[in-house]
């Protein structure tokens, strides 16, 4: 029996709204946000009551090329600050590392950095190197959240060994992370039970939290689902902004929850000055090839290519997806 | 406790697909499609395995229009057998009639009629009208649904009182109707389990249908979630085509449905080779005042103006709307 947390109308203190529209949204146009973009993007998180924003990801630039990332790949503490000051606020500033591509030594200590969180994004068989940047991370005063990617993918007893794993580590928050957008809520439910029971059974207790994309136009459906079963980081964008079919809309979660420190006010702000335009120069949200990935449980490569051409032979595109299935 | 039926892998012998994409797609262009894209429609469900087409509404032309409005909003035979012929197939037929519009002299008897089911559509001060109009055609020999509009907002036990009075009636399914798109999955597993309750203990026992609407980026949700607790009947458009936020997408229905009578690549076909173009000429989907007044359970009339206006003065809407509710 999977137990429910709280309902509709009551407010949980252990829900935190994480905004990543410059992390996720930054896939879409390898980071070129402008400054004003970022500091609307914060400025309404603020208003908003958000709880943190993940402003980038802190790539190395000995390891991917400044000409061809924008200065969010990259997130040197002069350009975060260039935006949000000391931030003294209530929001917390999160960055993301990918593990393979951030050096550890470039992480600043805490004291000296207005980042608050960094959080781990890792594929199952890279554990070993994110358990090391968690311990890093952690050592030098950070919050961390680890996201396990593609876990759609795992076999076998694969994730709960990685889970107990995790469990061991003094990381803050274990995300199921929906990287090809190919689960649906029943299945999001069972891994929210698995992720919370061994996250709060850790000999340091953790948060669940979930990242969900919309290809099948189940991001928002997802994460309410996982917040009713006990997860708490709740990821979203501005108007659902990230790669492909996007995630789970700010608008749609500030909507649903009623902790009355959220404001939705500043977010349709946002979209009225900034998205409406956006919408013309970015292409984001549900379309047929990111579905058929999804549907299929693939990683979006395929569907990333045919939305770059404009591709609409959406047949060929399912046969040819199927033909690999048999 | 509510039960749950079946799970993601088992096929369940009394769901039954339904499209809607001439019926609601209608409300977009005043029911103004070309013979070639109601039979591309026709010959999609056909191939795709979908149980029953709604191709139109009844409505009698001396009620309204057939200047206004195009020939699915009346569903004349001759109208309907110029596309189906005698419709030798496994596909189902079927109208709607809207209380107040429909002239039940002018419904044939089903023998003489290639049409299989006669959907009425009710609000709740409508039900004496409705029961009437269950029993001619009924008595004429169509299947019969009663979809009762608006429920969210319904006051007190005015539902189940409704509920108990359909209950009483030869009608075969009951259709829970998210007529302003503002239900989240946890109220429709709570209507799910209560209108099943009524219908399965009736006289006649009847089956239980959902009509979903997008609004909250939710359709494809709710109607999962309302099939997983004893839902049989599933309504869904092409690409969710429909008035404003549009409806479930029959993509993403088949792509979940586990029964291999059911087809993908038809849809993808009309999709690639009907939708591609028609996204260019009409609007639908997923906007910014569809969601506010799905959020705040409000008939989406101010939002069909907006989006008529292409007005994106967001916060002026929503200040509006939250006005009116203090």
């Amino acid at each position: 029996m999977i137990e429910k947390e709280g309902s509709m109308h009551t407010v949980r203190e252990d829900l935190k709204v994480l905004d990543c529209t410059i992390r996720d949204g930054g896939l879409v146009n390898n980071f070129h946000f402008t400054d004003e973009f970022v500091k609307g993007v914060y400025d309404t998180c603020v208003a908003a009551g958000i709880d943190y924003m993940e402003i980038g990801k802190n790539n190395s630039p000995t390891l991917q090329s400044p000409e061809e990332f924008g200065a969010w790949n990259f997130c040197k503490e002069e350009d975060i600050r260039r935006i949000v000051g000391e931030n003294n606020t209530n929001l917390k500033i999160a960055v993301m590392s990918d593990i393979g591509r951030t050096v550890s030594e470039e992480l600043l200590p805490a004291s000296e950095s207005v980042v608050d969180m960094v959080r781990i994004a890792t594929y199952i068989h890279q554990i070993p190197a994110a358990i090391e940047l968690i311990e890093d991370a952690h050592a030098k005063g950070y919050e961390t959240t680890v996201n396990i990617m593609a876990i759609s993918k795992s076999s076998g007893d694969e994730l709960d060994e990685v889970l107990e794993l995790l469990a061991a580590t003094p990381v803050d928050v274990i995300y199921i992370a929906d990287s090809f957008g190919s689960f649906y809520p029943e299945q999001i439910k069972k891994l929210s039970a698995k992720y919370v029971k061994v996250a709060r059974g850790a000999k340091k207790p953790k948060l669940v939290g979930i990242h969900a994309h919309n290809n099948i136009q189940l991001a928002f459906a997802n994460t309410i689902e996982a917040m009713m079963y006990g997860t708490s980081f709740l990821d979203v964008t501005i108007s659902g902004l990230g790669r492909g079919a996007g995630n789970c809309a700010m608008e749609l979660m500030l909507g649903f929850l009623k902790n009355p420190k959220y404001n939705q006010i500043p977010v349709l702000e946002f979209i009225e000055n900034y998205i409406v335009n956006l919408e013309k120069e970015l292409d984001w949200g549900y379309s047929i090839p990111y579905m058929i990935t999804g549907q299929l449980n693939e990683h979006p490569r395929t569907a990333m290519k045919a939305r770059d051409e404009n591709d609409t032979q959406y047949v060929d595109f399912y046969k040819a997806h199927i033909d690999q299935h048999q």
